[in-house]
């Protein structure tokens, strides 16, 4: 087998078959087909597309490209959550003890934030204690001790999705649905899943913009996950504003916290309730229906189990379990400025992209890989849509290590929340689920 | 500027600028945008073209990215001529003294066989002596003192093409009429030519097999030039069938001297005249019609100039002057077995592509850029199409450093040589040409 070959036969809109497929995967992991021919690949692909086979088998051959993480020492269906990247999104920090609470074991592998979106690993390490970085074997522990653990990306996790996904980046081959689809579930797979489900965010401050093309990117995901035997369900769910009111590592620890005591934004316990049905589903391989699941989690949010399984995972990985009693006091923030209105009226936009870049500027993302975070910044929205403010109302907190900083940062808040004379037409949070 | 927008740029079918394109020829001479953007590049224009503007300011860009062969020095119009390469084609060795000889001034750099396809450079370098490496001092004074000086490519040539070309060689992204264009017009551009006579060959030995194709880099080459201010007139003819009868560098330099001396293939002489008709025209700036331009090199011909001034040339080179009146003697030349009609019939077919690959197996050719080449391999016909062959017959003689490999090269000639019970249809040796 050639590589030009298999270039040429993708260029010209062949199917590849799936010893291709696996020659192209090797290739990268080992580093014998080197990257302007990967990239070359990357950019035909864009082009021709990958049949339903191909995605399938491209997704396998990356999952198996490097460890598989082995979780059949713990009991029961392990159902994983995947999140294209939102705004003031901390769902995994509630759903993970959410559903762990209501028996279904959560060994979670997560990511760090990059851009303008936020990482659920950041995120917990802003716990003072908290390990990211756990042995397999301890990792396995605790889940079958306290049913949920979540830890970063292990290093050889899907080593060729790495490498595709790291030159896709500076090639402009980013977009492109089977790629995106193939990156995203081998990891899941090689991550140990039985089952998956994925919240496809759609909109202004999510990666895809439009309805169609994050469904079409939701049913491919779903397709692979029929193909491959891990049993997939897809919510497409809205990304034109900020999901919850806490952009920023430290804040949205803290409103996780309120949410699993009974507060909390109602968005962003709706969509915990939302995904964690279709997990619950799954775990219980087709014995529950959608409203029995709700209940159930309900029933473990308001009796508090959820908190305590938080608190107790929290403790198992070293973090401090103060932070669910006090959370103000054991998470670093950095000192708080208010933003204010301009004018009065009604809350008709709050522009997700755009308060997701103001955070990143104050520290709390990257612009790359390697750059340092500061878990203590951020923006605490006290406004949301459709609000009726008054002119020097306190639209938001900003949390700053200079009132310089704040200073730049309040202006931003200010542009990314429009205010008018009516209130805004609401969208719908969850648009379809797909399964 | 940023080369991950510019290759999104053109993935979505937009028109680069110019400073666009000079980013990215600049880019990838310094090294500064790597191989795998570049690969990336070139498949996003295999998908989306270019325009005549983006092509010629491509053209432009590469032609500069290195040394420029600055001609002035020599008086007159300097035309040059470049073929994409055929199978017993020694063309060059033809036309350049004998436009030469009708005062048109020929500084020409060529390059080396790759394939199936043979090189003017390893011609001339079967000829004891004849140095292709000349200071470009060397090089004009030749030209000025003889009219005719033929050399190597400097290696400083349009380096950004070589970066470009090899990476397409490897990333089946060849295929792409502005990216061939840009190349070929490129290299002749920084070769100083004030003018350009491109032989555009089409057929089953040539690198594009149908006439449309052919036709669409012949125009877009001249539309270059036109961009460009090099008046460019490009010949559409036929690699169907060899052009002459021998393949292998001494027998194609002895083939030249036949020519020259008024004998030699009937085709092989025709395009020469047809091609150096061309150059005249261009050369004299119009002042020349197309009949009067033949009937002064066929004067040439006649008279034994165009033979003089190749010996003058090949001397002025230090090659061996001998070379003309005795080149058996003075050409290495394997030992030559014959190649027997198997049956009776007429020659229906001669597979230049295949004839050209048993010259290559027989050492005549490069399978990679470095391998070494044996001057004195190759085949010679001794029929053409059309000719009523008799089983046992002689068609071919092949020059071989042994019996095996002889054995070998004769029985690929065969398979290459159709003999059947009625004359082909004959097909034209010029299918067009374009200005």
């Amino acid at each position: 087998m050639n590589i030009v070959d298999i270039i040429r036969k993708k260029r010209d809109g062949g199917e590849l078959g799936t010893e291709e497929i696996q020659f192209f995967v090797d290739g990268i992991t080992s580093g014998s087909i080197p990257d302007y021919q990967a990239s070359a690949f990357a950019m035909a692909v864009f082009f021709q597309g990958m049949s339903a086979r191909e995605t399938a088998d491209l997704t396998l051959a990356m999952a198996k490209s490097g460890e598989l993480m082995d979780l059949s020492a713990i009991p029961g269906v392990k159902v994983d959550k995947h999140s294209t990247g939102g705004v003031a999104d901390t769902t995994t920090l509630i759903l993970a003890p959410l559903v762990a609470s209501a028996g279904v074991p959560v060994a979670k592998m997560s990511g760090r934030g990059l851009g303008h979106t936020g990482g659920t690993v950041d995120k917990l390490e802003s716990i003072p204690g908290y390990r990211t970085e756990l042995s397999s074997a301890e990792f396995i522990e605790i889940v079958k001790k306290v049913g949920v653990s979540v830890i970063g990306q292990s290093k050889n996790l899907a080593p060729a999705d790495k490498v595709l996904y790291a030159l896709r980046d500076v090639t402009a081959t980013i977009e492109s649905i089977p790629l995106i689809a193939s990156s995203i579930m081998s990891k899941k797979i090689a991550a140990g899943a039985d089952a998956i489900v994925l919240d496809v965010k759609v909109g202004k401050g999510a990666f895809l913009k439009d309805l169609d093309t994050a469904g079409r990117l939701a049913r491919t995901m779903v397709q692979i996950g029929r193909d491959v035997g891990r049993e997939t369900v897809a919510c497409l769910t809205d990304m034109n504003r900020p999901l919850g009111d806490a952009i920023g590592n430290s804040l949205e620890v803290l409103e996780a916290v309120e949410v699993l005591k009974g507060g909390g934004p109602e968005r962003l316990k709706e969509i915990c309730l939302v995904l964690g049905s279709q997990m619950l589903i799954l775990a219980n391989k087709g014995e529950l229906d959608s409203g029995e699941a709700r209940r159930i989690l309900e029933r473990k949010l308001a009796s508090g189990e959820a908190l305590e399984t938080f608190v107790s995972w929290v403790k198992a990985q070293g973090g401090d379990p103060a932070v669910a009693e006090y959370p103000e006091e054991v998470l670093p923030l950095a000192p708080k400025y208010p933003v204010q209105a301009a004018t009065s009226g009604y809350v008709s936009t709050m522009e997700p992209l755009q308060l997701g870049l103001v955070a990143l500027e104050l520290g709390a993302g990257r612009h790359r890989k390697d750059d340092a975070i500061d878990p203590g910044v951020g923006i605490k929205m006290q406004v949301t849509l459709g609000d009726k403010v008054e002119a020097g109302e306190t639209l938001a907190w900003v949390y700053a290590r200079s009132p310089e900083a704040a200073l730049k940062a309040a202006q931003g808040v200010q542009e990314a929340v429009g205010i008018s004379g009516a209130p805004p037409k609401e969208l719908p949070l969850i648009y379809q689920v797909i399964s």
